[in-house]
């Protein structure tokens, strides 16, 4: 008798329940509100509203087939069992993932922070410049430990930081062939990974044993390992020499704990490093998220993907940070871009980052000798063992060991008593020690190769190779000083963190980021240690096999296709899986000529930029005037390109916040012609139980659990891109070498480091479908669209709502075009975003799809008052441009280009046309205001004085 | 071999471990900064400036006796194993103690969010306006919830809270004998604290069944508890009315969930209601922390004890929370005190209070009547059952059963499938819902029982006394209907703390208020659901056992004494512990006459209160100019009383901050009288570790785990005071009669309503010590001594110090001297205090022990960098008073009177006489300052106008 309640007490219990349910906490929105949000837009019942939106021809009535909610109690519970169920170990496998600590001070701090975690990226620097710094504080901390001046601001992991550098080697380098050389002592993740990468777009991948030399066709690069995948420290002066002679560039693939006992690969001939920053106090998480980090040598700046975070000054020519070089980034290059990565892993890399700040230089080399002590200690120790021996001399962290015809038999015992090696062969295991291994770990191991425990020369020397010793300094910034004890560092985050807004200070509606409640039931259990300290090849992970499944099949369900994978650990590595598995099928078909990639010109830049790196060409259709794709130009291409039509990229609901009522005539006309249809998920929050992309025509779709599924954004990134395939595709989905599943080793190979991406925070998506189950989702769509076609009522008589479908509704979005008052007045959608500051709100998503207009997307989470309070703040913004057309104020004089206001300009003479208290306490703002910290920001100036790393201490003197 | 490391790895190691133990990161200065500070002070090591600081005569040369020092992820894992020690249950015991779910959102930003729970008590009301108003709501919630109008802001627990009523209705009540009644379906608990209390002072007690009348001799008071402890619902309306027409009052200890649903007390004739609001979301914890209410009719506002919330008005007129009728308060009366009461459970109480915001009047009655429906379940299943009644017919989540002779093993039946019911006796079972009970645990009972799942009338009617059920509204107020969404909350959450000023944000130097770091990782494991939820009354809490053994015996070891009880929930029921073992011991030896308590005349108020409360009668004992107590007054005071000399109260340090060389002499007088040494630990925080109160001549001290053992200040409580002794006290330390220990039943009794007091926050002082050591933590103490030091000594040239002991130094603090100043030019301690908030720092303590005075004490957790800080701005302070000296202003339109200055300030006409930068950012001050959210506060208004519960909504109009 789980719960046996009488009927009438069940019925008691129901209301109860529903008064009290997640849902109810996850929606803003009550019953009386949404009557009067329905009485502002015309409609009298909800039911009346959704009908009138959605086209009929999407829509589905079938109920979604998932679990039944439980509570908040309930699902606590249920991830705490599955939590349990991940068979624990000493995670002593290596292969780029580590035992790490978390200092508590960081992990409560930043990581169990809504002040850090519910934070957008940073594109609205004046109110990112806690996470800025912390940022520049990141890339300070990885050009120094490699020895290369600029690093950027994190990639998604090692894997593809790697094939990254691989497409910046191969587009720096010029009148080569088109082939890479790596090394076979490379990571074997990170060498399936760029096989995959490299694959696509026809780069030819040698993999070599580069300590014999390296090959002597022609290539445009090399990447080695340092140290190696298998422990050895080798010194690779000469390779890197060898390789540069010949006109190639050279990675490597860098372990940053290490550098700070080994000579730096910036000093040695690396003109790029690469790598993992997870064991900065970062989680394992079975296997992410982490922040890659990817650092260059002078001169390659400009070719970095991803972000990267300078130093600029703001209107009062006071230092202020902010991303730098943006027209780099894959939404300016579409097409033309060479990267499709648009995020980072920021909460990642400012865990990190603080870990060294920290520990500085001192901390950090301490960690680093105890750990290479163990090794030695361990070393020691085996070379005392009959039948064994060490295959390296030379090593940090890493023992290889030989073994023969034992290795299965030790690692199998040493799993037994909770310490997880790793098996390389019949022959060899592989021992990796970190600043988790305790004396209780190593006789563990001595146990499993039969060693005496003291056994072994305690007294054994360091075994780094001398030449290779570091000899130059490394974090010397005073921030790398400053904060190391707890109470030092505890103010420090605090301080940075109120520099900061975020979904914890108020609405921050930016269309097609579907910022929603990332609530506390769902993060709670990323911190349970039965998740966060797995390591991504443990064996016999049961907790996370569960929690896969269940939710790779809760959003099939969802989404209407047949299978799901959530490897792909961003947006961006979804679409490129999707297009992978397309590519993938018209080859299993012998169509490999099918190449071309419809995109409709609103679409998101990322899209073009997947179909690049999945080696497709890409045709833009037109858009009709009323936003909606131009199906005549759809014809017309298919009909041009039709024996070579890969795939059409369509986003649905539209970029342009719109329910086309064309999609499933778009999706008959591509498959007529043999395409494949990719529904781009970023609009899911306007579809999710109303209707299905796999049922009403797509074939592929990629989700992005950091929007619909309330992964939190994190101050920019994590994310997680599941791809979800209809029946014929799946057989493409991303497989990985070392899935546990042997089924899924070969195939399309993997698109992310790790077999299940960032599976370390799925916990959250699984607790948010288990919380809201069918109702409570569809629930939150109909409120997310209730919402933002309430605003579009109230803001329409104001601004002009750019594009609206059927019956004059948008979707869960709506665009505001400032285009006509920017004609007439000069005002800018930059002027609005920044004056929104001002009156405490986070600015829309700016000139996206449509330049000079403000894309609006409330979600279901906001409640009334908070969407009227943006109303009426976009009404008096709206009032203030009127006085720039009266002409009572110049447009240069007027509180819009005075935005943001700060404190201190208070304080100071007062020459401005209008008063301080417009200024800042426009009408609605009170006491509780949110303060910027810098004033506007000039843009053009830090990228023409490029400056990435901490800035001198006396910069702030001034 | 646990952790087998050669000599070399260890030296080595130990090197390492240093840099990165507890210690370093708990103890703000580094070395180079040692040496700047002793240079400063004039010493060249740290030894000497202790040698000198310290007189030798207390000086112990003994090392402390501990385990050595574990890292902060070996005590994590400590914890957690002592926590899974505790064997877990369904708690369905009552007895004032119920399961409840914190929601996560609370559970995250309060109880886990340094920005609350390292806050101090709201004496600086300007820079606390945020918990002011969280527990003005929870005033608010009382206060409707009883029904009656005025409550305060939290009492220790349900026990003392009754214990306080008594002597409330004692001091109002004239005329009648000293005797109370109560009822005996009280607490059992309760009773006995009331014993304790009353016993002391001579009141008598008589416990009778009053539903059968009162008794006929006289009384001032009757209590009643509603519903019963047995959960019987009874209409007492009768008895309040037959007791008020005898002349006497009435106290109601009452469950708030039951009075969502049951007429209130205020309703039906009391005059005082009472209680814990433990199940409004506050972690069960093995007894507490949680925080205890008391609320009164109208007339009765001033004599309520604890603290009372009110609105006042600032400088501009703007509404303002305050703590009201401070004059009331302990510290003020002393020897004239009614209650020793000087803290409050602040924390828990912004928790219940959230909780209530959180639900609202709609969801509090939807959780209280899903309680009752399972009750009413069980109750219909039981009633089918051979063998087994009901005793009550009427009753809300609690049966009393009837099972004659099978109780125990009913009981014993129902733990082995985890459920913890109560056993009454050896024929009647006590079974109490919840929040947290399920169908399931409700079908463990029926097993338990022998009733078959799924028997008994699923559909019986309620059974609450129609006559009883509650008519009138509740939490009307709009706070109890914004926040009802988790996105409403968090915001709510972090608006009221980003209006605090705690530790997170920078220093607190209260004197004698020890404001050290509170570190994650002592702060984690309370959330550990193996401490966080057991219920006081477990059996086989083996992990909290251990824990309070260890405890008790660091702590014995660290004072020098034989025995320790933590049982003492505050600073102030130690004092009352500590003294009640004085008088029992004096009274074992037939010395019942020896009742005067000798003071110094700086002592805290409190000592005295607590030894009124101990039935003591107050001798005061001079100070000589020095700030020493007078030890030819004591001796004259000795001799006067001797044969009636019980116990000297002293502080040592003393409260002037100051090694007092005469301690051992003072000792020996009061010795040789026949008198007992009451050493206050309040500033053991400047002795842990040089010297041991019990070595020293101390019979016994309470220490504050608040203060020196880094349980955190909570914005006004949690504290925990123990009690130690000698061992010729041992005897008499408290007991109580539900402890698990059968020895330990029976005594002088309890002092607070749980056998461990506030258990659930132990783990944050046993993590202290595990993580520093005997070695760590006599670093602590002259880390803490060396910068009291180094303030007094930048600080002499500026403000005089007012007390120094040998070579002149002080102890752990320092008083400065304002009087002088005050004198010449008007500028108050307060105005000094407010001009502080502008310059980013919270006020040292104010006016005590020396009016006119600030104590500062800045704690070893400091760095050099905000010690400098707090210097910097004390000197550019004392150069404001200067102008003020000068005439460049008067004290009215100086800066130090207008402060503390708002943003808001700066944005009108500016008429002052000094800049807006001047006033805002004064030297030092950074663009990361703390804005206080309101002016200076109008004390006397608020008290002049008295309003304690939440202001109307357009209070905030103008």
């Amino acid at each position: 008798m789980p719960d046996e309640l009488s009927s009438s007490d069940r019925a008691n219990r129901s209301v109860i329940c529903a008064g009290d349910s997640f849902a109810r906490r996850h929606i803003g929105i009550s019953d009386e509100e949404q009557a009067t949000m329905l009485a502002e837009i015309g409609y009298s019942t909800l039911d009346q509203l959704i009908d009138a939106a959605v086209p009929k021809s999407l829509r589905d009535s079938a109920r979604l087939n998932l679990p039944a909610a439980a509570s908040e109690a309930e699902v606590l519970a249920e991830l705490r069992q599955l939590a349990a169920l991940n068979a624990r170990g000493e995670p002593m496998i290596g292969l780029g993932y580590h035992g790490t600590i978390t200092p508590g001070v960081i992990r409560r701090n930043v990581l169990e922070s809504p002040a850090w975690y519910t934070a957008y990226t940073p594109y609205q620097s004046e109110i990112s410049q806690g996470r800025l710094e912390a940022l520049i504080n990141f890339q300070t901390m990885v050009g120094d430990l490699t020895g290369l001046p600029t690093a950027n601001a994190s990639l998604l992991d090692e894997g593809t930081a790697v094939a990254e550098a691989v497409a910046v080697m191969r587009r720096t380098v010029r009148g080569h062939a088109d082939r890479v050389v790596i090394d076979a002592d490379c990571l074997p993740q990170t060498i399936a990974v760029v096989r995959t990468r490299c694959e696509a777009v026809g780069v030819d991948v040698i993999v070599a044993d580069l300590s014999s030399g390296l090959p002597v066709d022609d290539f445009f690069g090399v990447v080695l390992q340092f140290p190696g995948a298998s422990g050895v420290v080798r010194d690779h002066a000469d390779v890197a020499r060898a390789a540069r002679d010949r006109g190639a560039m050279v990675t490597v693939a860098a372990d940053l704990l290490a550098l700070t006992l080994l000579r730096p690969p910036g000093e040695w001939g690396a003109d790029i490093a690469v790598g993992s920053t997870q064991r900065f106090g970062v989680p394992l998480g079975y296997g992410g998220p982490h922040a890659g980090y990817m650092a260059v040598r002078a001169g390659l700046e400009r070719t970095l993907p991803g972000r990267l975070v300078g130093v600029s000054i703001d209107a009062t020519g006071a230092p202020a940070y902010r991303l730098a070089l943006q027209t780099r980034e894959q939404h300016i290059r579409r097409d033309k871009a060479t990267s499709n990565i648009c995020t980072a892993q920021v909460l990642l890399a400012v865990i990190a980052s603080m870990y060294a700040v920290y520990h500085g230089a001192d901390g950090l080399r301490g960690i680093a000798r105890r750990v290479h002590r163990r090794a030695v200690q361990l070393a020691a120790a085996l070379r005392t063992a009959a039948g064994v021996g060490l295959v390296h001399d030379a090593f940090f962290d890493t023992l290889l060991v030989r073994a023969p015809g034992r290795a299965r038999a030790i690692v199998a015992d040493a799993r037994r008593q909770g310490v997880l090696l790793r098996l390389v062969d019949d022959d060899h295991v592989g021992i990796s020690c970190s600043e988790t291994t305790t004396g209780a770990h190593l006789s563990t191991v001595f146990t499993a190769f039969g060693v005496a425990p003291g056994v072994g020369d305690p007294s054994a020397p360091d075994a780094l190779p001398a030449g290779l010793s570091r000899t130059s300094d490394f974090l010397t910034h005073p921030v790398f000083h400053r904060y190391r004890s707890e109470t030092a560092m505890l103010r420090y985050l605090r301080r940075l963190s109120d520099r900061d807004y975020a979904l914890d200070r108020g609405m921050i509606p930016l269309g097609s980021c579907t910022m929603k409640l990332n609530a506390t039931t769902e993060m709670e259990p990323i911190s349970f240690a039965g998740f966060a300290d797995v390591h991504p090849f443990a064996p016999a992970a049961d907790g996370y096999a569960r929690l896969v499944a269940d939710l790779e099949g809760w959003l099939a369900e969802i989404t209407g296709y047949a299978k799901v994978s959530i490897q792909p650990n961003a947006g961006s590595q979804g679409e490129f899986a999707g297009l992978l598995a397309i590519r993938a099928y018209h080859r299993s078909r012998g169509e490999a000529d099918r190449d071309v990639c419809l995109i409709p010109a609103s679409a998101h830049g990322t899209n073009a930029a997947s179909a690049v790196l999945a080696g497709m060409r890409v045709v833009v259709v037109a858009s009709r005037a009323d936003g909606t794709v131009d199906l005549d130009d759809l014809r017309a291409k298919c009909e041009e390109h039709s024996h070579r039509l890969a795939a059409i990229m369509v986003t649905y609901p539209s970029t342009h916040g719109v329910y086309e009522e064309g999609i499933t005539e778009l999706c008959d006309i591509v498959h007529a012609h043999g395409g494949q249809v990719y529904v781009d998920g970023a609009n899911l929050n306007a579809l999710l139980g109303l209707a299905r992309p796999g049922w009403f025509g797509g074939d592929v779709s990629h989700l992005n659990l950091h929007k619909t599924f309330c992964i939190p954004h994190g101050g920019g990134g994590p994310g997680v891109g599941p791809v979800a395939v209809a029946a014929h595709l799946a057989p493409f989905l991303p497989s990985h070498p070392l899935h546990p599943d042997p089924g899924r080793r070969a195939g399309v190979g993997p698109v992310s480091a790790a077999p299940f991406g960032s599976a370390g925070i799925l916990p959250i998506s699984w607790a948010y479908v288990r919380l809201m189950s069918g109702d409570g989702l569809v629930a939150a769509t109909r409120a997310a669209v209730l919402s933002a076609n309430y605003i579009a009522a109230r803001l329409a008589p104001h601004f002009p709502i750019l594009y609206t479908g059927a019956a004059g509704l948008v979707a869960h979005e709506c665009i505001l075009d400032l285009r006509p008052l920017t004609k007439a007045t000069g005002v800018t959608v930059d002027d609005v975003a920044k004056r929104l500051i001002d009156y405490g709100f986070h600015a829309p998503t700016m000139s996206f799809p449509v330049p000079g207009t403000l894309m609006v997307e409330p979600t279901e989470s906001e409640d009334l008052a908070e969407l009227d309070r943006f109303c009426a703040a976009m009404i008096a913004i709206r009032s203030e441009i009127e006085q720039v057309a009266n002409g009572d104020w110049t447009v240069e004089s007027s509180p819009l280009r005075g935005a943001p206001h700060t404190a201190q300009c208070l304080v100071g003479e007062w020459d401005r046309p209008y008063s301080r208290q417009q200024a800042v306490y426009p009408a609605g703002v009170t006491g509780d205001k949110y303060w910027p910290p810098v004033a506007r920001i000039d843009q053009s100036y830090g990228d023409r004085n490029l400056a990435c790393s901490c800035p001198p201490p006396d910069a702030y003197a001034s």
